[in-house]
């Protein structure tokens, strides 16, 4: 399918083998950035509000002789898949429905992590490391507010401080959407870390939200509101407001870093765990699906830290769909200004290794569709 | 000297041998974020107006009994090697001063181009082809505008063309300051450009300005604006104002992309070519000044594009400090909005060839001070 169900629907879809046909081509695909087969933001109805809609998707699916179904993504892919297998095993339909977990969010209900996050958070850190070194360039006073994508969950912007390290600081601030977020209180953090640094490096979630469930980002007068078809509200802004707060309240120049696209595209630097299980979960998929399961998704279950080990299993789509995981509340420490070492020994491992770019003409070579 | 003359008149300098000790050192140097020795914002005054502060400067130098004076930077870095020099002579100095070029605004007059640019070129590129194809992801109509660092020379902007190739078609239209920016001409472009495409990137300089010489980011009425010392404006928000008037004039999706810092200090990809000839460049400096050259910058002049091949001299500082040099009128094309094939037969060789990062626990080792 291409633009998964939506594209579906309006009858696009493609033979996959016709576009990779060597290893090579699968290795340049492991390299390639965002989605091949193309993404969507549509939400399948409720069955019973409109049973048509489904009627003509397996009326399609039949048509095209189609035994099996996996549908790639995160949360909102994991809705279709319930919502496909419930319709099917209500008509007692033969498909088998299964999901594969990949999105940097890493906010799927029962697994460990999701394919995608390694990747993602390893960019992060090594963005924010670059960061903290290039704002100590003058040696005057500077606060770097940096936006990091996580709307509810914090993962992705707790994975900067991965960067902490035998030559790197990390950062100094984490705020994650986990808990609520009280601009006197990080005023107040930030004037106790002026005390003791001159160069001040903040990471904090585009979601972080006020006591009274506003986005702080909605505290942007001239902040356009968009909505997509999963009700999700365009956020952004948050660093730049959060930039402006400080300089307005300390006089002191503070600058706002969003990781925006980057951090979700920069394919150049992947965790070489991460491509790896981003594969392994797809073969499982298949081999149970091949075995009769429907109405799944493959989970990691990780078995120790270090060596890093993990197992992965098809579970209960019903049990992920619609719930979103977040980072656990005892992982936060030091007033939920950073995170503990539980969460870095935990997301560690998933940023090892490389998978080093295929260079042409200087520039990493992407599968071209 | 820590934060270039500025620290050194305050006393701070170091001797790097106690920190570069090994060749290992070296090579975590050539991969380090930022600059090692720092860098500072300080414009010496006119000799005229303050000799005091130059005799202070030479009678500092005397007591360390320094021969040979050599300072790594870009416009600002060689108006202080051109006034230390001037001075110098004046009192018949015997002390040699060489500027080392190294900036990514690649801007230094006289000289090929200027190591450091050709990294950040690579990272501009890469990235651009990156979000290109993370831009296709939906299927939906959306114009994303790219913000690239450059006040008056549109190096770095250009860059992004090299994105262009095989598995790219690169960014669709590309704004330099070099030329006045019309906002009319640009919607009517953009106009033009929806016609044929449903996913458009462009990609602006943060230093555009408008016939009367203002910058396209002054026109945003909340904008701080901050002046550092010698006289430059701090920029920011050119493609966030861009992006806002294309949704106010044609209702679609536009979103604005910063690479802000990235652009400058993403040392995990840099162009070996790059940081080979900045290593060129600080040792011909050595060289002649031993043998006696001062008041001189080592210049690169090309010798040929393919087989790229470049030559290093020493060349008058006082025909390069204070000389901004632009991207040429003539490899601009299509109405200002794209370049010319001579510049990417001129840009494409300075991204050549990779210098991995030195990664440990997943992520690129820093010489860490």
């Amino acid at each position: 399918m291409q633009n998964g169900i939506q594209g579906f629907l309006e009858g696009r879809y493609i033979d996959l083998s016709e576009h990779i046909q060597t290893d090579l081509h699968i290795e340049l695909l492991k390299r390639t950035p965002s989605a091949y087969l193309g993404s969507c933001r549509f939400k399948l109805p409720e069955i019973e509000d409109n049973e048509d809609m489904y009627k003509k998707i397996f009326k399609m699916l039949s048509n095209l002789d189609i035994g099996y179904f996996f549908y790639i993504g995160g949360n909102d892919s994991m809705d279709t898949i319930k919502q496909l297998s419930t319709y099917g095993k209500m008509i007692n339909s033969s498909i088998r429905f299964m999901g594969v977990p990949k999105t940097i969010d890493n906010d799927l209900a029962e697994t460990d992590h999701t394919p995608g996050y390694g990747s993602a958070a390893k960019f992060i850190a090594t963005a924010t490391k670059e960061l903290i070194r290039d704002a100590k360039v003058y040696g005057n006073e500077n606060i770097h507010v940096v936006e990091v994508m996580g709307r509810n969950a914090g993962w992705l912007t707790a994975s900067s401080a991965l960067s902490r390290g035998e030559d790197c600081v990390g950062p100094d601030l984490i705020y994650l959407p986990e808990v609520p977020f009280d601009i006197d209180s990080f005023l107040a953090k930030v004037e106790e870390t002026r005390w003791v640094k001159k160069s001040i490096v903040i990471a904090v979630s585009e979601g972080i939200k006020l006591k009274d469930g506003r986005y702080v980002c909605e505290l942007i007068s001239s902040q356009a509101q968009f909505k997509d078809s999963f009700g999700h509200m365009t956020l952004g802004g948050t660093a730049q407001y959060l930039a402006n707060t400080i300089t307005q309240n300390f006089g002191c120049k503070a600058r706002a870093v969003d990781l925006s696209i980057l951090q979700r595209c920069s394919s150049h630097m992947v965790s070489r765990v991460d491509i790896t299980e981003a594969f392994v979960a797809g073969g499982h998929a298949v081999e149970a699906a091949f075995r009769g399961e429907t109405g799944k998704m493959i989970i990691f279950n990780r078995v120790t830290n270090n060596p890093y080990q993990c197992t992965t299993m098809p579970y209960d789509i019903d049990k992920i769909a619609n719930i979103e995981k977040k980072v656990p509340l005892e992982w936060l420490t030091n007033d939920n200004t950073y995170v503990s070492p539980e969460f870095l020994s935990y997301a560690r491992p998933l940023i090892q290794a490389e998978l080093s770019p295929i260079m042409v003409d200087g520039l990493p070579s992407h599968l071209y569709n």
